[in-house]
């Protein structure tokens, strides 16, 4: 018998059954500086211990995207490692901090499954939950992907596909226990920005460009315990490009969007996101957001709700006169951040 | 209006004027072992925590240079964003070491303005403090560059030209408290030499090379917050190449300096420096040491005032039979280290 | 009299001697960090502090090859800078774990010199201990290099060849203080596989590959503060390349080996080693196995014998029909790992 993993193919998913994911990591002083040594993050509340003492909490918790990136990565090798395309995501909530020296791991539910009509593949819905070592929920998220079947004969399936909401609610949006601003120092912070500073459609120009190096994004994507191999090996396409992870570009626009978004210190939910086109290296990758909601949730605390688009290109670009993605966009993401009211 | 900032620009400073940055660090052990890994760094005292309680410390403290990037970064995004050039230092005082976990923030006082005879630009002299969480000094510098004016018409200030040290004197050097190398082990610390066995005008050759990569410099500029976009951004130059952070060299020059000053332990003093010429990737660094100065400070501790010179070329290149800087010289520093006396 | 280390020659080491080699070093969660960024780490004993304390640890030791690449590290100062070539290794033991905090430092006796028939170099056998904070080993290993002689007409030493184990025995291996695998849990270990599941001469392709570039291996070199000029100046050899750090192409393998041997939590012991072809930035390294040897050390703790062979080929490529290693071969390594029984 093989003692390798050869990943799972559409066939092996049924509606209901839980996967436990493989291996539980812990997180510590050493990811939040590889982080910020490989994205340009500035957040003060995730660069400060300090900061985030003066916010109430007990200490400067890892940046959400850490969280993310962690708990992503240990569901790769169960339900993406056949995938051909990554297809999208919904209700993610980021359900309390993690803490350096915190353990994540990951559990994930399949909760739908559609098999394609040509036979040879199927989208698998699932819904994967980051738990710490308390046994504690910490993040959730829908994603579905597509993935392969191993066998093209093998029956199809029941359709299940999941009732997914287009946004999370403002209602059930998590502050973190202890959070609030009302000793917040705007000027240490970097920008003086309420969320009632920003206009609904507002748009903002992140205005600084950052190149993408091959080393990079591979430190950065193995740090996440990520091991889908087309990030790695550069035999693995014919034109010898290593494909960069998508979960590496949202870190970069997040971080870029400290330019303009500097008060929005915490991601509290991604309500939808779109890997548009590949991103490899030698990519010069700039963001821009828009303004899609807001919220009041506490007093002193508010969410905007914000499109963060990241693109090769200028500023503002999206779509084209069809409604088709342009080809320099690389992600169009859709998610509350917490800020000061 | 515009949510982004877009820097000072010359009129934008007034003598007097004190700039508190954003945002506020915590450092830690993280930023230590990628400081090893960006960096041929090998001194004891900054390396083990064994060997800095041997030397009367509670630990080890995070490289002097960890401070001074950290405290450098936070003040380009109000100080460099528009500078024409970096012009120089002065009057850098160690006053304290900085541990892991300790948060660092700056402020900056305006000290000098001196607009240029084009009347596009001036001189903005400004002395940096960088402060704790306990609101103590650990470290203070002159720096002063050249900026532009966004309106060409606004009237020139008074010139104010600040009077500035050309070295800061040795009973100006803060010995860090508690420090002692009574029992100073220099086996373990890799040389046998003394303060005393160096000789005014002894020249050092650090031997060693260090070919530079893209992807260092940038996780190196990024993990000390530094915004400048030349760093960062391919599509910023014409010729496609990313100006590499000056303190990047400074960097790699004192840690080649171990072969030759092992027992330099700490930098108390920066005296001046200048970036002499751009540093790319694919340059190969060198660097080589003078002995400037000698001075005794407490038993058994004395310090040295070294030049260290990074260059791209063979050792002891500096000038030109006219006195200029020789095209493969990147880096002029003058710094006081305290070793055993 | 020159200030730097110019490194030993054959003629400066006799049988007996004892070089006690600088610089200790703390190493803690940024080095733990760094090693996932650099390598694709996955087993879950170094990867999770709750893992860990499932396993009767304190928390999670740092990798045994951090320990490894550190010790290393600070001999090449003095054995390996005026080496012609690294020939090999033998009776390596991992004494006890190394947790974050601990701070490491080597030395190494001279057990063996053999000057070579042409005059100009001699084959030096050193054994090195790694030391912890409290003066224990915590690993030893003997190794053995080629190195040139400053002054060919030195005289010839006694020859003296170190009686050395084939591979160590198992009833030498040691098993970490408080380890058990009594509550082992598979699911999140990531494979089902105990010792006894494995068949003596089972090979195993690890299947993944990964594309090297000279940002990772100079980050990682550095890490260990190796100072081997080979690995980083792109100025010494005519080709421009910089040969790879042979530790790590270990760590590559070692950490590609986690498809198909995940339950190998611990290295116990090296039996043997040998960088068989040097590796370049741009080469894509993969990983192949086979058990050698399966002992039982503990109640419910086995330990498996491995050859873990690195190549930029294809898998189980190893020598061709006269013996000779494949010029893809990088690596030929015999390890004791520790995992279930």
């Amino acid at each position: 018998m093989s003692k390798t993993n050869s990943g799972r193919f559409f066939e092996d998913y049924t509606v209901g059954d839980v996967i436990r994911h493989a291996v539980p990591r812990t997180v510590a002083e050493g990811e939040r500086a590889l982080y910020t040594a490989l994205y340009p993050q500035r957040f003060a509340l995730h660069s400060s211990d300090a900061f985030a003492l003066w916010c109430g909490l007990d200490g400067s918790p890892m940046d959400d995207l850490i969280t993310f990136h962690t708990v992503f990565g240990k569901t790769v090798p169960d339900i993406s490692l056949n995938a051909v395309a990554n297809l999208g995501y919904a209700e993610g909530r980021f359900l309390q901090p993690v803490f350096p020296g915190d353990t994540l791991r990951s559990e994930s539910q399949v909760i739908g499954v559609k098999q394609n009509s040509n036979g040879k593949s199927g989208v698998v819905w699932v819904r994967t939950t980051g738990i710490n070592q308390s046994d504690e929920a910490v993040l959730s998220y829908v994603r579905w992907v597509m993935v392969r079947k191993k066998d093209a004969a093998a029956p199809a399936p029941d359709t299940v596909i999941p009732d997914l909401t287009d946004a999370v609610s403002p209602t059930d949006l998590v502050v973190p226990e202890g959070l609030n601003f009302d000793d917040y120092d705007f000027g240490l912070a970097g920008e003086p920005h309420r969320a009632s500073d920003y206009a609904i459609e507002e748009r903002i120009d992140h205005v600084d460009g950052v190149t993408i190096e091959e080393a990079e994004h591979m430190l950065a994507t193995r740090l996440w315990q990520n091991t889908a191999k087309v990030h790695f090996d550069a035999t693995h396409r014919e034109d010898g490009k290593r494909l960069i992870y998508g979960g590496h570009i949202i870190s970069l626009a997040r971080a870029l969007s400290f330019n303009g978004l500097a008060n929005a210190q915490c991601i509290a939910a991604i309500n939808g996101g779109a890997h548009v086109n590949p991103c490899f290296a030698g990519d010069t990758v700039r963001a821009w957001s828009e303004v899609l909601d807001r919220a009041d949730l506490a007093p002193g605390i508010a969410a905007l709700r914000l499109r963060l688009v990241a693109t090769r290109g200028a500023a503002f670009a999206l779509r084209d006169e069809n409604g088709k993605y342009l080809p320099e966009v690389l992600l169009d993401l859709d998610y509350w951040a917490l800020m000061p009211a």
